[in-house]
């Protein structure tokens, strides 16, 4: 009988301009807590060491700047799980090229994958999501669609998960997702006592999710799309 | 009759090391939204411009560092709400007298104050809680008490509303939180807009609240006090 894999140590969250806070920190502070039961260390991946800040175009007086502690070209080598936020900052092409190369550089040695938001339309430019399940935040589905054209994009999931991959909905779904995550990885007992400390109310059915609806967003599947070529 | 007042546009969020991420995140990335179709700013105050970090004696190798604005001896002067968040920081007297300090000189000049999580703890100490009726986490409710023996701690709160001071319960309680003071400065609507973009299904009843059962949180009334002073 197949032993069950060790859970992860290692974890690393990316960040890039216009990164959306609570991608990052709702998941963070449930590992944050998490670290306190057992050992786990955490890094900050950017392009340089300069803090990187949550402004854009668009939100300007009012940001937030993390500090990072490593650069994309020297990440520590025994990442376990890569954490992608989402956020404004994801529509720059320009600005996320590095974000794009960097994962594709690292993927193949990494555990996990998680994104919150649009995070998943970066992973989705990167081709790992190719032939995959996936989702993304609802108000912006058919722009994430638009950026992973090979993807199997599911409208209606609070999170999605396909292999090695976890991919949830928009911003808030990311703290539903590291529930679920630290549940699979630690025990549901652990989920459960950082969540009601916490004092958080999970969606524990990644299937459950009412913005799909409320914001129109629909599937995309590869079948479909086969079949329409074939016609 | 009387004209409603302004809504706040000046908002400042005090730092301090080992603060709790999600209580200032959680809120914070409501008001990033917001500040996007409402001219807002926000001041990162602590007491030196060094980024403060997460990390506290049980979180060491697991933390993210914030980068401040201001200091607590130069703050903006147009302040007009300031958020306290908590975590375990909170129970070092030492490092956070000077945040009580800052609060002290600064309240008379602000407008509103919002507190997530043990907060209200550190709001307590500096004396302007009391009397007033108040509400803290509910795993660490007995402490926060301790903190304010003159403040009438309510135990079954997801957040309480009294004057110019909104507390809220436990970490993600500043979500429910932020969004009723959303809803109550700048519209309902505009609350509700945000929360959706964010995916977040609000708890929108102050009382409703499951975790001060489930950590046997009780109330600490004045009335209560004085009755068996006077036995």
């Amino acid at each position: 009988m197949a032993s069950k894999p060790l859970p992860p140590k290692s974890y690393g969250v990316l960040l890039f301009p216009g990164f959306q806070s609570l991608d990052v920190f709702g998941p963070l502070d449930a590992l944050n807590i998490l670290s306190g039961q057992t050992p786990l260390s955490l890094s900050i991946l950017a392009r340089t060491l300069d803090p990187v800040s949550t402004a854009h175009i668009y939100q300007v007086n009012f940001s937030q700047s993390i500090v990072p502690t490593h650069t994309f070209s020297n990440p520590p080598t025994d990442l376990e799980v890569l954490l992608i936020p989402g956020g404004f900052g994801t529509r720059d092409e320009k600005e996320t090229e590095p974000v794009v190369e960097f994962i594709k550089s690292v993927y193949p040695r990494l555990r996990y994958v998680l994104t919150v938001c649009t995070g998943s339309a970066i992973l989705a430019r990167t081709g790992v999501l190719d032939g995959r399940r996936a989702t993304s935040n609802k108000k912006a589905f058919s722009w994430a669609k638009s950026q992973g054209p090979n993807v199997n994009w599911v409208a209606k999931a609070r999170w999605v998960v396909d292999g090695n991959i976890w991919t949830s909905s928009g911003i808030t779904a990311g703290m539903d997702l590291i529930y679920a995550f630290i549940g699979e990885m630690y025990g549901e007992k652990v989920a459960e006592e950082i969540a009601n400390g916490s004092e958080y109310e999970r969606h524990t059915d990644p299937d459950e999710d009412p913005f799909a609806e409320l914001f129109g967003a629909v599937d995309q599947m590869l079948r479909v799309i086969y079949r329409e070529e074939r016609e």
